[in-house]
Parts: structure tokens; sequence; C-alpha cells
């Protein structure tokens, strides 16, 4: 295929990403522990010809576990399950800069690589909760600029432990008892601010060379680090003019920096309630808002707005008054979304509290196959998406409802896959695979890059 | 089956656990990092019946990797994806409390207890390759006695963090839209030498409440934290003697700290060549140990006993003279093992060599099935083991000849089971399942344990 063409993931989440997704009569809150229950996602997925399967991830609980399914499944575990369950979909795990080790991270993502010749993918994260620090002795979380500067040098190491083995060095040539060559096998000897790590990576370099660089976090230093190291960038937006300008601003950036803009995608969450009508999908949207727990919401409110709602009427209108932005909060992407929901549609509390449960501030859309198709096309076509990270409200029918009735009209179109071309999420994308930085033969880049300029 | 039985894994290795397998005709090293070469091959163990299968670990990479197969396979991604490939057999993972978060390696056991419904446990390890440390940013190995320190408190953290969800906290009940019970969920706020981490962990409590504690390291620091926190310990001797000593000083000690001596497996390493009479299993170990290469064991020596042999003429006799134990050498079982082996044996170089090349100085025997499955049994009943962990030379044939010809021999004398009989580790091993030390209804410890005690 030669015209341009969307880039779909599936986000996977504990029964579904609607805060009340677990208490509708067609989930399966008795499966969310169960690898089968993803196993089966994953290869739904698969056979609809998407591009990838997304995990979420942070080193600590929710507080509103009480009302909702936000337990976390360990990505590493759960996605080399499915790695071997399903033989060509992309499986996109999310990792810490914050709070793992290089080495151990590298580590993690290789042998995913490994166990499925190619499909694995990095969203680096510098984890927003701050609760995460208690659990590995700090006395608070890092602050925003001092997470991302963590997590550029982070970044380098990891890719220099990739690169540490050149493709070539595992030999196994019985005659000689070579095994490997160790001249192609390299220590990175990184001494950095944050680190120190000789290396070399105690496995051989992988399928894609490197697994896919994604990034999520859309503040002024989450798209700098974007720019630089994403190949693919989840992002949230409930407005095409509000993707437009991010979309835009992100490819500039990379150009800027060098980098061709179409190896750096852009896929906003979308989460469709889709109905034969649209009077239908909208009352399906109202049958699951209509199992949410004010208290739920009203938490997530507390964290990301400083808004204590308690005693508050639902039916009233939002305080905007009480919005404190203080702290991390100021550089919050997510928090800065939230307001200009306030700022623009002036909701009631409850209206806000409906509209968070979708997917805690991702797009959600109600319409029929064919309105949600043209909305994604609009997306599309329009400069504000390279694709989508599809977001189910509930698991795994709306995923189903997604794959049945929007994928077929998307394809009419000339817009989306009918078969896979290639076998590697790298290929999926589009993306070229990189040579490791330590080789001398390769063209691209002919002597060892600069690591971690200043 | 009411009398005693063996104890019985399949330690994996690539290739297998002679140094030179991979040069071997029946060998595959073009398989070493294709999962399903290790899916078969634990499903080869699961049909013969075995308790566990057993990934070793150690991050950073062996210096000889020029000689042998001597990268890592990463356990928590191998075992996930070998664990959706099998039913029954166990899933055991090493794990170093030196390198690690706690709360990471809470996260990753739970999640692998959850994805094989209860059969993973944690081979705990300090670590033993000094390199390591240059791989997280430090100066220098932690010293045995620190590396002990932490290590006790580390999994004192995990345990906490595993029992922090009671077992019936998740509780998704629709009806009330109480998805977990916050008062069955509890933080741990472990404030340690090394360690602070309030909890509580991100999952819910798993299958075996506490993924089985596996140890290897036979020191005196290795042995009093054995003793204190292994359910089952690997351990390496070449004489029933040693092993005999062993065994009895562990039990005893348990004994000592009030735990059942049946609660603390014994289980040495052992790596068989079995032929239809003891000259062709003889050749069969020759045939391998002709294609070692001398380089490969003279580093392996360096590194146990300080003795460079480079220059050394190898069918002279061992340079007793030259051995130098000095820091963690001291410390380390397995460098005494290997002087004992020259105390005892007065070997040639080359000898001495050979015998470190079948399994790294664990015990290795050629024999008829007859003869292995008689040693196997005298170990067994007369207090040197209750278990192996069978280390097989090459994979797959070397797994294959125990199963096919040893195996039938110990369940005619009913030492093995014909089948399963439970369908956790935890089972499978005759342990019991812990309450959550956080639980009220409990019986066994009915107030939580006093933590971390100095």
């Amino acid at each position: 295929m030669s015209t341009r063409q969307l880039k779909l993931n599936l986000f996977v989440y504990p029964g579904g990403h609607h805060e009340a997704a677990w208490r509708h009569p067609e989930s399966h809150p008795d499966r969310v522990l169960d690898i089968s229950f993803y196993q089966d996602l994953a290869r739904s997925a698969e056979a609809a010809k998407l591009d990838a399967v997304f995990f979420a991830d942070g080193p600590s609980l929710a507080d509103n576990i009480r009302y909702a399914s936000r337990f976390r499944l360990e990505p590493f575990t759960w996605l080399s399950a499915i790695a071997v369950a399903t033989e060509r979909i992309g499986l996109i795990g999310t990792a810490s800069t914050t709070y793992l080790e290089p080495y151990n991270a590298a580590r993690l993502f290789a042998s995913l690589d490994h166990l499925s010749k190619g499909r694995a993918g990095w969203n680096i994260v510098t984890t927003g909760a701050p609760d995460a620090a208690y659990n590995f002795g700090l006395d608070a979380h890092p602050v925003h600029a001092e997470r991302y500067d963590r997590a550029r040098e982070f970044v380098d190491v990891v890719t220099d432990l990739w690169d540490s083995w050149e493709d070539d060095a595992l030999v196994a040539d019985r005659a000689s008892g070579v095994f490997a060559d160790a001249d192609r096998i390299h220590r990175i000897d990184h001494v950095g601010r944050h680190f120190r790590v000789r290396g070399p990576l105690n496995t051989p370099r992988t399928a894609q060379g490197r697994p896919v660089y994604v990034q999520a976090g859309s503040s002024e230093d989450g798209r700098s680090f974007a720019a630089t190291y994403a190949e693919a960038i989840f992002t949230a937006h409930q407005t095409i003019e509000s993707a437009q300008e991010f979309y835009t601003d992100i490819k500039r950036r990379a150009a800027e920096l060098g980098r061709k803009p179409e190896h750096v995608l852009v896929l906003p969450g979308i989460s469709p309630f889709i109905g034969s009508t649209e009077t239908e999908a909208r009352a399906l949207q109202d049958e699951f808002n209509e199992l949410t727990q004010p208290a739920y919401s009203i938490d997530l409110l507390r964290r990301l707005l400083g808004v204590d709602l308690t005693g508050h009427d639902l039916d009233g209108p939002f305080p905007r008054g009480l919005i404190e932005l203080q702290g991390d909060r100021v550089n919050s992407s997510r928090s800065q979304l939230v307001v200009d929901i306030v700022e623009r549609e002036a909701p009631t509390i409850r209206q806000l509290l409906h509209r968070l449960a979708g997917a805690r501030g991702h797009w959600t859309v109600a319409g029929t196959p064919e309105q949600i198709a043209d909305r994604i096309t609009e997306w599309f076509t329009q400069g504000a998406a390279d694709g989508f990270n599809v977001m189910p409200p509930w698991l795994p029918g709306g995923l189903d409802a997604f794959v049945e009735h929007v994928l077929p009209i998307l394809r009419a179109r000339g817009l989306f896959r009918h078969d896979y071309t290639g076998t590697t999420l790298r290929e999926h994308y589009g993306l070229t695979r990189p040579d490791s930085s330590f080789s001398t033969t390769h063209v691209d880049t002919p002597v060892p890059r600069e690591r971690h300029p200043a």
C-alpha cells in the first residue's frame, strides 16, 4: 500500500477503560487476573491486524482501588505471555525511568524483543503518581524537570546497552569453538549525572536492534523529550484543534532535530461507544456513566486539580475558582486538559465526572460506526493524528464492536491495512531498523555517536 | 502416596550445562534464543512430572562468552512465556536482592504466580559475580556479609508486599460498587537499614499467597539465611559425605528456628551422563570433555581460586600452592568446593578442568541408568538430599535420556510420582500455603509477625 496508513493500537486495561466497566453486565471482573483473557484480546487485535497492544504501568497502587479495577498488570510478564500466544502484533510495555535501573530495563525489553522475534516497544514514562516514591525509599517524588533529566540519560544508557552486542556477534562456530566474537561485544563505559553503567548487556542484540521508543506525556518537558527520542507518542486530546497544535509542534521539533517527521508517530487516545444510531450509542455511554461512583472521580479531580469537591452539589456548576495548580500539576498535561474542559464547557460537577469516567481524560466519542470512522478520518487527514491508541470502554465487547463495525469502513477508505506486510513492530510502524552505534560497518553513523551531550 | 518422594527440577541452561555442549552435534546452538526451544523443554519436564523448571540469572555478562553459551535468559520474561505453555510444572526464577528494588521484585514474582496460577518460585541470590556492580553505579560489589544483610531485609519487605492484600480483598461486587475491600489492603510502612517501602503492592494476593522461597549458596552466611527463609535449597556437592554434612546442618538450623525440617528441602545439583554401559557413559562424557577449551576453565579457576594457570602444562599436577583465597573467595562455598577437589584428588590441571566443565562444580556422574538411580536413591535415603536439581549436560538430549531411562527406575522403587497430585509448586514440594500476616482471621499467626528483628 503506498498511501499513508493509520496506526492503531489496542490499549489494554483490566476490565476496560471506563471506570465503571467492571460493574457492567457485559464485562468479566472474574477474568481480570486470568492471562487467557488478555491473550484472547491480543489474538482478536491481531486478527484485526492492529499494530500493537499497549500496557500502561506504574509502581504503586491507586488510592481509588475501592471503586474501580485499578490494580496493575506487570507489563513484562503479561506481555511475554501474550507474545507466545500471537505472531505478528506489536507488544508495547510501559517502564519507568524513575523507578527502574537502566541495566534491568534494557534486559527486560531485549528479552521481550527476543521472545517475540521483534515486536517489543517501550513506552518510556517518568511516572506521574507521586506515591511511587514511597515504595522506593524516597522522601518525595522527584520534580518534573529532574525526572526528565534522568529519563534522557536513562534512555541513552539503555540504547547503548542494546547496541553493545553488534548484530553478528553471536557466532556459534562449532569448528573453531568461538561462541561469540568478543571483538563485537562492547562495554559502554557510561558515566553520567544519574548513572554509571559499564556493560555490555548480557544478551545478544535483538531482532529489532532496538525495541520501538514510545512516549506518553505532552508537557513542555514531555514534548522536548518526545521530539528527541520517541518514535510513537501517545497523547490525550479532547478536540481536533488541540491535537493539531500538538501534532504540528511535535513534527516541527523533530524536524529541527534532524529527524524525519514520519518517524515520529502521533497517536491520540480514543475511547469509542458505538451504536447503530447516535441515540443508541449515547444511551450506551449513559448506561456506563450511570454505574460510576462519584467518590472515585472526585478523588481523581483532587489529584489532578487540587480541588476537594466533597459535599458539593454534583448537579451544580464546577467551582472553577477552587482549582489550584501547584507543584507538579503546573507541568502536567493531563491536569491542563481537565482545566481546558472546564474553561471550554463550563460543565456541572457530574458532567465533568462523566467526561473523565470514559478514559481518564482521553477523547471519548459516542456515535455510529460511520460517525466514528469520520472523526478518525478527519483527525488522520487534517494533521491531528497518524493513528490512535484505541481504548475500549469495556473489554472484550468494546474492542469487538470497533473491529466489527468501524475497521471495515476505514479499510474501505484505504486507510488501514488488510493484512500485515511486515513481522516486526518497526515494520508495522514504518520505522527503520537502527544499526548498532558500535558497529564499524554500518552506513548511517560511521563513527559511534557522541554520547550523552550536555 | 505416603512414602517420602523425590523432588526433581530441571535446571535450564542455554544449550546445556556442560560448557562445551553447544559444540556437540546433538545440541542446537541455533535455538538458544528461540523461546519454543525452552517451552519444549518445559513441556518435556512436565510430561515427566518433574516439580519445576529452574532458571539461573545474573545482571552481567560472563567474560568467557567467547568460548561458551554463557549469555543470560532474563528469567521473568522467559518463565512467563513458559508458564502459558504448561499447566502444572513449577517455575523458579532467580532474582538478585543486591541489584533489584524489592517493590519491583515483589511485582514480578506476584505476576508470575498469577499468570501460572500458583507455580512461581523465587531463587533468592545476592549475586556472586562482582562485575555486576559496575552495571549499577557501584564502585565495587558489596561484600558477602553486607549482601546477606540486605538480602534478609529485602525478603522481609517482599513478603510483606505479597501479604499486603489479604486473600479476599478483591471483592468485585457489582451491586455495591465495591471492587476491592480497602480495609483488607495494607500499607507495610517498612523502614529499615536498606529500604523504606510503604506499599501496598499494586496487585492482588496470588494463588500461592507467597511464591516458594528458594535459595542457592552454602557459605556460612548462606546457610544461616537458608535456614531462616528457604523452602528449597540448591546446593553443590561432589561427595555424599559433603552433602550429608550440609543436609544435617541445614535441617538442624531450621529446627532450632522453630521450622519443620521437611519444609526446608535440600536439592543438590546432579549432571548425569547416561549410557547403556558404564564404559559407554564415560565415553560420552569424554566426547564432551574433548570439546572443551582450556582457556575457558582457566578463566573460571582464576576467578574461583585466584590462580593464573596460563603457560602451565595441562597434564602436570595442579599447583596447589598457587591457590589464594582472598576477599569474597574466603566465603564462597563454590571456591571451597574446588579446593576440596584439589585436596582430595590431587588432579592434573586438565583433570580438574574436565571436572568443572560438566556443571561448574556440581556433581557430574557417568553411568548406566541403574547406576545413576542407585546414586540418587543412596543420597535420597542416606540423609544427603530431598531431591535434585537435574542439570543435563546438553539439551534436550540429556534431559530426554534421564526421563526415558532413569525416572522409570525411580518410579518402580516408589520414589517419584507417577502424576501430579497438586496444581501449585507449594503442593508439589509438600509445603503449606502461608496466610497473609495482615489477616486477622488466620490461625497460624494470630497477630502480625514481628517484622525485621535486629
